[in-house]
């Protein structure tokens, strides 16, 4: 049915086709071109060419593109300064445009126009990993970060994301890059992905950007299990029992992995949690608990600093576990472990705690072997995040909270100061 | 396969799911909710609510949520003031970041987040349509309308819309709104649809955005032809030879309308005909020409202005028709006729007039019956636009400048003044 | 994604493309290059050659051709004695491949050569349309037309059919096939197809096979309602209060159509119904009653047959109907109504009875206004079927059998003999 | 749009849900009873239970189930006998139609009804991949097969195939069945398996049926490249250099593989290999050659059966190998070469020979190194089949002709008889 056909390759299948010579201005002279009335109708080739000029460039020249943005690109404070104060005065139409024009640096209106190409939002998002990057020996650049970030959180908004399920049946382009990003437990061959998607009990979802219909943003991968898991060596073993899907009552969060470094900050991970849990209601009515598999990341590194010994009993790690996650604080009282501070943010509570849990040599040296699952129960999310966010109080199930009082570090061990 | 089913299921039927009881807050208080840190975990409830509460509160409702969107989430232009004086003083980051956030009325935030529930970005633009119709009696209401418009200038983008061929094949949905949105030469009946959309010479095509995927938000109607027409009855006949399509040279864009009123000001025009040019281009080799035929829409209203009575013979028709495209002038030297103002910025010239064009009483009362071809020449467009752009001048073929030397209008009958 | 559209494109879209010059021996002679060692290699553009040919020639051509078909391309009964007489002495392969080639006319596999032209399937079966009109002259041909529907029932095999929901999303293209088959109750025009697509309450379902991607076999119309309707206007009235879809418990098949002639005889009915019942229950488990609303189509005929007047009365009216649907026969102790034939052969039972129901000209003039529920209940559909195709027994609800027995046509007005 | 999920959801994903109780019968019963009335309507469930059972029973019980098949479900030569000699008295369609049904044997109907159930097809096509196997032992059972094959050869007709092309995006479900079922050059990972589908000078396409969507049939590798290639390793080198596809003017056949062993015997080569160039020639017009790169497996043995030794020295193989191609021969004066038939039978013609082209064992072992091009050009094929299909005659460039003139066999050496 060509409709389909149709429908699809234009969806998906825009090719620049360039028609004339090329253009070989300067970077520089170019984005001003840009910016012109030329740029009105000629700023597909004008954007072309800066985005192909700016990949052969070298290291030196990306770095000068980035400062031309900042400062010749930069808000003209004088004139802000000018505008608002007639906008003070005069709340009208006419000066209200001044200021909201006065105060918004061209490089925004740049990148928009950039974007009018296909495959340009891909290109913008690496255009700013490696302004991250610069911004290391060049800090000065985090103003035009700001804009780029500014624009990210506009372009990738929630409402623009498409939740995709990733199986064994996608395309095996899409899989490798599922490959490479998992950060939390590696992937080792396809035969581990595989193993990772394929049977069924085992989901894998990320949200794509419809610009970006390739690249996925962030993808989540999941058990579907009897009970809640224990050991996260037991649930991606190599040979273990599939669970038929008709028996299963608890969806495990086992990893989330963010793949674009040039969207760092542009947040996602509480959306797309969510999401899957309510998708996963729908589709399996049979599920009833939704909880991570989590790591401690930094639980060493705060015994270390509180001068506390590792206990070598089980039931003294657990509880000093437990004690960790509710009552080890940085600066702001806010929880020290990050990804507690994830999770709890978005309305999670602590669920519980295994020892033993990680036997990999990243988990024992981080997290002392440790595992935690953070429970997501919709209903009271919303509740947990307030008292979370607004009293600092973290939410843990009556067993968590029992082994930290039981946890209670012993005055003597305690640091003498807040050093995190 | 699977696969397809669950990324084109996942692509575009993502409905949300309401879990909880209603939240009965008035929209004032939800909007302010919605920004707060409840807003981050709780958005898609708070926003799905404000969505729907707008929807269903009536007139004086809605009125008062622009006003409270106008006063209340405005910029503070004394906080602006001072965090401009900061940032002249001490360009940091922190001071950027300050000023941009200033820089920001809150309203454009909480536009984004709204737009995290499903349908949200077609309830916005329907939104704005209440807000133009309310900035009638409320000119004050402009200023919010400003961010509206710079939002959607935003997501809008060139990047992010997608061409399609609208077909016979398309669905009935989306054919109802072309008939609907039709706004140039109106669409009788689903035949008259169907002899517009079926035939191998005749296209057309939409520009859609992702989020809004039954929506059209601008299309054009394309007739092949064998060489350029000279009348807009002879293309719409319903009884007319099909020309087989390895026998057309000449591509005619009859017909341009936009769809969503709600995003009047974002203009996709010039971009919709480049890319239909070229997409038609690459299809068809054989394909040499480009023209619009086009409606002279105030001709007759500048001819009274002029006091010239519109003449009854042809020939002198034709060459006042010329004049008054190439002579016509309003403020600012800019021509008098709206459609070619558009297309000479676009970058086409003046190629041809006809008389007896447009038969039907709005062309006789308009136009006088005369239509005009304008030429899209790929390799010429952006000459053209810069010579436009530049020096006001407007490009036309040997032809129309001759007719137009020709049509002259004898100082005797040359108005006193510029009344444009 | 390219996949994606690769994918569709070639699914769908597959054109021949001639590459030569046009072989233009008679159609005769074509088809038997195309049986020769020919057309292992040049099948493609012979079969073209062929169905070109076939469609531009006269009715004599077409004629000529199915003669040519009938008599050349036969069994030949004395080759096939002599095999069979061989395979019965000695049942070895090789005697058994040739009483299989000996027992398949040469043009079973002329018809498959001949479709692996693109658009072959479709060029056949208006093939076979042809046939079956010739035959009414020529009932000779029929040999022929045995040999259609054997290939038919194997390419059109229920496993091969594709079940799609038709909605006002479908294309048009296939909608104004929908309004040209509608063989019950006529589609007036496209809004009062909308009427039967697009409310929530309304569905339909059609049959496609992969070669005629744009053509349904044959489609069945479904209202969802609170309770059992007793009549077809109420159900198809413009203005009606639609029935919110939680609140539903009914589905009604109150139209079902076959679309293409040149498929008669291959059933796809039974299956169709069965299908939606599944989808349907699968989907919104809030339906518990599936029903038709059909029309009794010979009632008026058999009451005339039988000398009796139909009844001013409603209740008599109603019992007269309830007695023809259980008692009215023919030959072979079958039902004297098709309708009844068709519903009740597939395992449906006679639900109720409603006088008043179709107030249409057609509606009154052949069942006197009256119609009838039949039910489908998948778990006893197995079961009815047996005792109707077994030992011919209807089976009824306790009310109909009621009214029947009531209904009993008095000895005398009894005809003489069965004259169906 | 839910009109594209809905529609591919459909065609797809048609799941068989079992409403009732198991069916315990014996196969053989369930058989019997899928062939009654009670076929007719409960078909779907009986189809299920046998091909279930089937699945599940053991290999005595499948071969008893083909036993039965064999001997049961026969033709009946007394029958036909007596329906042949009323037919012969008496050419009407009854005696037409009794002689068709008596023809067929019921296990073409059976399977015809079988196939009822979603993903029957495929279930019928490994059944007989089993039969295959049953006959080494149970040559009886041919008969059978001549029936499976037969119904395999309508149903897979190439009208009802569609080419895809397989690249990196296709889904690994497909993808690693072409890893699989590769016969012809193994591929050892992933990685292989990108490199030959991946680089813009490689292509893979598949036939597919729309009953199997996740199985390819049959497949065929190509590069495209500039010039002939004359090695296979430099072809799969992993290290080379990517030709910019404007830059080609050859497409290489490399490797056509068949995947379902079920479908033995139905052929699919021919058409894919034509469909591909056609397609390749249309998308990329730069192509003026379309080759293969192909093995000779049979080329030591034949030289040993000849008493010849394989020549050390390089023109003297290569003069070796040109004469095999063209002289070698076996019964019926055809090519000795197996893939020298298939491809000369096309329509190809034997373009060259290349010595020290396949390195690996395999090619060592069976070829001597030596690899040859078949040239297939659209416009001569035909012409080229004929003479070879009517006249033997093998069509050879001159340079081969040659070649193999030069490569004239010594009488002294010549075999005494002919024994292949």
């Amino acid at each position: 049915m060509s409709l389909l056909a149709d429908l699809l390759s234009t969806l998906f299948d825009r090719r620049y086709v360039f028609m004339g010579k090329r253009d070989e201005r300067p970077l520089t002279e170019l984005c001003n071109a840009l910016m012109s009335s030329q740029g009105d109708v000629s700023g597909a080739a004008i954007a072309h060419e800066i985005l192909d000029g700016y990949a052969t460039t070298d290291t030196e020249g990306k770095r000068a593109f980035f400062e031309f943005l900042n400062s010749e690109m930069d808000i003209d404070p004088d004139k802000l300064e000018s505008v608002v104060s007639s906008y003070k005065t005069e709340r009208t139409e006419a000066n209200y445009r001044k200021l909201v024009e006065a105060a918004e640096p061209k490089r925004q209106e740049l990148a928009r126009r950039l974007n009018q190409v296909p495959g340009a939002t891909h290109q913008l998002v690496h255009m700013r990993k490696d302004l991250l990057g610069f911004m290391k020996d060049n800090p000065n650049l985090a103003r035009t970060d700001v804009d780029f970030r500014h624009l990210f959180n506009s372009w990738f908004n929630r409402g623009f994301l498409v939740l995709r399920p990733i199986s064994w049946d996608s395309p095996a382009q899409i899989l490798e890059k599922i490959i490479a990003y998992e950060a939390v437990h590696a992937i080792d061959s396809w035969d581990d992905l595989r193993r990772r998607l394929q049977p069924e009990d085992r989901r894998c979802f990320a949200f794509f950007h419809p610009s970006l219909p390739d690249e996925p943003l962030i993808f989540v991968e999941v058990a579907l299990t009897k009970g809640v898991p224990s050991s996260i060596q037991s649930v991606l073993a190599e040979e273990r029992d599939i669970v038929p899907v008709d028996e299963v009552d608890t969806a495990v969060f086992y990893s989330i992995s963010n793949c674009q470094s040039g969207l760092a900050g542009v947040s996602f991970g509480n959306s797309l949690i969510k999401q899957v849990v309510q998708d996963l209601s729908r589709e399996l009515s049979q599920l009833k608990t939704f909880v991570t598999l989590s790591p401690l990341p930094t639980f060493c590194k705060w015994a270390k600093e509180q001068e506390i010994d590792i206990p070598q009993d089980d039931a003294a790690l657990k509880e000093l576990a437990a004690y960790y996650l509710l009552e080890g604080k940085r600066r702001g009282d806010m929880p020290y472990d990050p990804v507690a501070r994830f999770h709890l943010y978005n309305g999670a509570l602590v669920h519980d705690v295994h020892v033993g849990a990680d036997t990999s040599e990243n988990g024992k040296k981080q997290s002392a072997g440790v595992m935690v699952n953070y429970l997501y129960d919709l209903q009271k999310i919303s509740q947990n995040h307030e008292v979370f966010a607004n009293k600092k109080e973290i939410v843990a199930s009556k067993r968590v909270q029992a082994l930290a009082k039981a946890g209670v570090v012993p005055a003597s061990s305690q640091p003498k100061s807040d050093v995190a």
